[in-house]
């Protein structure tokens, strides 16, 4: 059932109460016709993936990083192993690099890493999975195990010459309760098909990330993926429910249970959740999903300061309460880089320092456009907003979340991006932006300028969350400004005690820098978590920890 | 602010349009004199702790339980055990059975329990817990940390000499940010204390059960408690941001973070959620705390049969959606249950087999009324519900709430209790109740004939969460009973992939049952984790795996 589409401007100036008496019923919003207030069906929008897309060589990750050498306890492939493993798998799950370009599976989204496996294997059970493992943990050849292959952290393509296990031919809904609304699938489920399928059935997968067409289930898993909703349906420590995983020595981990509440030991498939292929190969997953909202709406403003981000969000946990499904911010730095890609129309006409893009998702159209205009009313009484559309219709929801979700992408165009995925307590997320321009300016670096590396330095993110990302984009990586960079910028995370990654995890790229989130004693039981289950260390190495 | 009452009964037979016409406005619900809706502030209620009050002594857990021996690898106290624990506490922190009675340490609240320790220690910090598990270690005493000890399943108290840890005198809130929500505090805080702090600012606790005035939130997240709006706030694994224990070394596991996103590794602090006491110490948490809704509406009906119950609950997912609080269900047998040693006149006239409570949480009383008054109309007009009071103010609120947590203590009455606490997919859950009935009388026991031991064999719970309570009232324990009921009810949960322990836990009572939930592989890999973490295994011996 499709919405009616009424458009309302909120503008600067105009007092709210008159705004109150005017809009205090839905059906009168269309008078003013210079005001936007929307509802659609439940958010489809468009997508995208944060990858650069440029064609240049990407250097091999072991000449950029030549102190990271190949670990010597590490087999290396026989003709004997492919064979095995071309008579236990089916026709076409073994890819050589002998007989084809493996370069997809060995070069990672941001075209900044480069590993040279020699062998791609493409299970299509976990059984088949297993044996593979077998293999490998006898004969200690190292795996990566493969996703979408959407990471930002390097972690999902091999350093060196480990195997790739590629789960994209494990893409089974196994089971959905409609009751229940607990879905059961393979791993290699890609995130937006899976979501897809749920809203056919009334439901949604309580995950949504800008990779969606391309990331697995099993790896928004293994890689603990947070993305726009966590602040709604909550981190999947939460949600999912279940786990199978294939061990490094091959054994099935069964745990792949279909219950809310299950008090019965230890919680071991936590362990997998955020592990990064390090533990075993997740091979399936269960996970309770939330009903898909009937309405959504989408509003966007512009703010003169982080403290009114701040105020708007206080302003939206309390008004907007129980139908709050997103609530994302924006600096103008990172708006203009938007447009000056984009073919879109700005959303405001003027410019401001901050922009926040909020979602409500609820199940009553009346109900949630009183509260959001209430909300907005409010902002606007107290000059915490400057400007604002309330959008629309499916297409403007969509144009909407392009100046949020095209960032990445319109970044990524400059050449190369230093992007920093943190969680910082909110009152001093942004400072981290300003000093970041400050300091690269310090060290002689124009920004932005013709002559200049530095394009563009970007703060956005998941507000709700604490999530601040840091973007630098450089027309070309640079030792220099990595210098600068770090691990300045993850002693500055440490002194506020916050995380050097908040949602992308670890990886090779942030491997150096876990001691500045994570205490030593804490390290330690983590390190004897790795030891006990992956003893030969065949796991993802050079990675995580 | 105290909102406005007023009280509306549902009857069967009025017209579900009739009712629409009538009520479409919320300012119009008092016309129906006969019908009651209501809104209070956020819901406090009569709370009551599950536990029997019985004064019979209770016998030794050795003695029931002749097969379960000490180990003898375990040191015995000596009296320069006991000098050095009081060098390191404050005074009054080191009871000694020679001075003081233990037995409240001991016996556990469901007096099922009796362990025989002569120690009891009560630190006041994590540092004196360090010391006292740095002494521990070395010289190999079991240890058992106490909560509230108002666990279900002996899991808080001693088997046999045991030193208890109680941490009832770490009850300091540590901080608490009122932007974020974030409550970081000691693991000895009582639940109902630290809920009534976060009320006074606004925010709640996301987790709530019947032994609030007594349980500590350090052993709500050390046994993984799970309660009466999960289904709204989600599970601990998915709300608690950091953990602060000391391992059985003494060392401080330091993980307090207060990060919604934090991808550094491992999370190993999700380990200790639902470890009871088996791993470490937990001292500190902290925890995401949700708003606390303005708003909280009850409705209590009755239905036919269960099949009505489980249409009643879809519906409240699809209808009342995002303010839906919590969706409890009990049987007939339960409410007899309670109305024989209540006051309170029963919500219904007329008996019915199933009852429901229905909780909204939002925050607009308008518009949860409307949702909440549309959803009983449906349900009313499709002949799901048979009756219903659709209740009031605080008081009206706290009476419904009585006949679902009244349950537990009213069986408590009869003499003992079998508790079964168990997850089962959905459409079987009510089937056990039923079946367990026959197979007690197929034994040749009668069900609350005067003659018989077997007072009652009810089952309620929690419906949204598939989580039944299945109790057999007995006016004694009996071995008899015992061995009808188990394995058999185990037995049967395994057949439906379901859990043998939804939220209570294993504790001693649950242990020897963990292989009906819990697949080999999984358990294998618990036991490694147990070994690598406390490999003297003083944590809370004979218990748990």
């Amino acid at each position: 059932m499709r919405q009616t589409i009424r458009l309302i401007r909120v503008v600067r100036g105009v007092h709210a109460n008159k705004f109150a008496n005017k809009l205090t019923s839905p059906m009168r919003l269309s008078i003013a016709s210079k005001c936007a207030v929307v509802a659609v069906n439940s958010g489809q929008r468009r997508q995208y993936a944060s990858a650069p897309t440029g064609t240049q060589v990407v250097k091999l990750t072991s000449t950029m990083y030549p102190d990271v050498v190949r670990d010597e306890r590490f087999g290396k492939i026989t003709a004997e192993d492919i064979e095995y493993f071309k008579s236990v798998l089916a026709p076409g799950s073994v890819l050589t690099a002998a007989e084809e370009d493996l370069s997809g599976y060995n070069v990672d989204a941001m075209r900044k890493y480069h590993g040279q496996s020699q062998l791609v294997l493409k299970p299509r059970s976990t059984e088949e999975v297993s044996l593979i493992m077998k293999r490998c943990n006898a004969r200690k050849l190292a795996v990566v195990p493969q996703g979408g292959n959407t990471g930002l952290v390097g972690g999902s393509v091999p350093v060196f010459d480990e195997i790739v296990i590629s789960m994209s031919l494990m893409n089974k809904i196994r089971s959905f309760d409609e009751v229940s609304g607990i879905l059961v699938a393979d791993a290699g489920c890609i995130l937006e098909t899976t979501d897809q399928y749920l809203a056919d059935r009334g439901y949604i997968f309580p995950l949504d990330l800008g990779a969606k067409g391309s990331c697995h289930i099993g790896g928004n898993v293994a890689t603990n993926a947070g993305g726009l909703r966590l602040l709604r349906y909550g981190s999947l420590h939460g949600t999912v429910l279940g786990i199978e995983a294939v061990m490094p020595d091959g054994t099935i981990f069964d745990s792949l249970g279909k219950l809310r509440k299950d008090n019965t030991g230890y919680d071991i498939k936590q362990l997998f959740i955020g592990s990064e292929g390090t533990l075993g190969v997740i091979t399936g997953i269960s996970i309770f999903c939330p009903r898909r909202s009937k309405v959504v709406n989408v509003a966007f403003f512009g703010l003169e300061s982080y403290e009114n981000v701040q105020q708007a969000f206080v302003r939206a946990k309390g008004e907007l309460s129980e139908i709050l499904s997103a609530f994302e911010f924006m600096d103008t730095a990172s708006q203009e880089q938007v447009a000056r890609f984009s073919e879109l129309r700005r959303p405001l006409d003027e410019p401001h320092n901050f922009y926040v893009l909020v979602e409500t998702s609820g199940s009553n159209r009346v109900h949630d456009e009183e509260k959001l205009q209430t909300y907005l009313e409010g902002l606007m009484e107290s000059d915490i907003i400057a400007d604002g559309v309330l959008a629309q219709d499916e297409t403007q929801v969509k144009n909407l979340w392009t100046w949020r979700e095209g960032i990445p992408e319109s970044l990524g165009k400059s050449g190369g991006v230093y992007k920093y995925d943190v969680s910082i307590p909110l009152e001093e997320l942004y400072q981290l932006v300003e000093d970041t321009r400050v300091r690269i300016q310090e060290f002689g670096h124009d920004i932005g300028t013709e002559g200049s590396n530095v394009v563009n330095v970007v703060g956005y993110g998941h507000l709700g969350d604490g999530n601040l990302h840091l973007n630098v984009a450089v027309k070309h990586y640079d030792k220099e400004i990595e210098y600068i960079l770090e691990p300045w910028v993850y002693e500055w995370i440490e002194k506020r005690h916050g995380s050097v990654s908040a949602e992308h995890g670890l990886g090779f790229a942030k491997k150096p820098y876990l001691k500045y989130s994570k205490d030593q004693s804490v390290i330690e039981l983590m390190r004897q978590v790795k030891k006990v289950y992956d003893p030969n260390g065949i796991m993802n190495p050079y990675k995580y920890i």
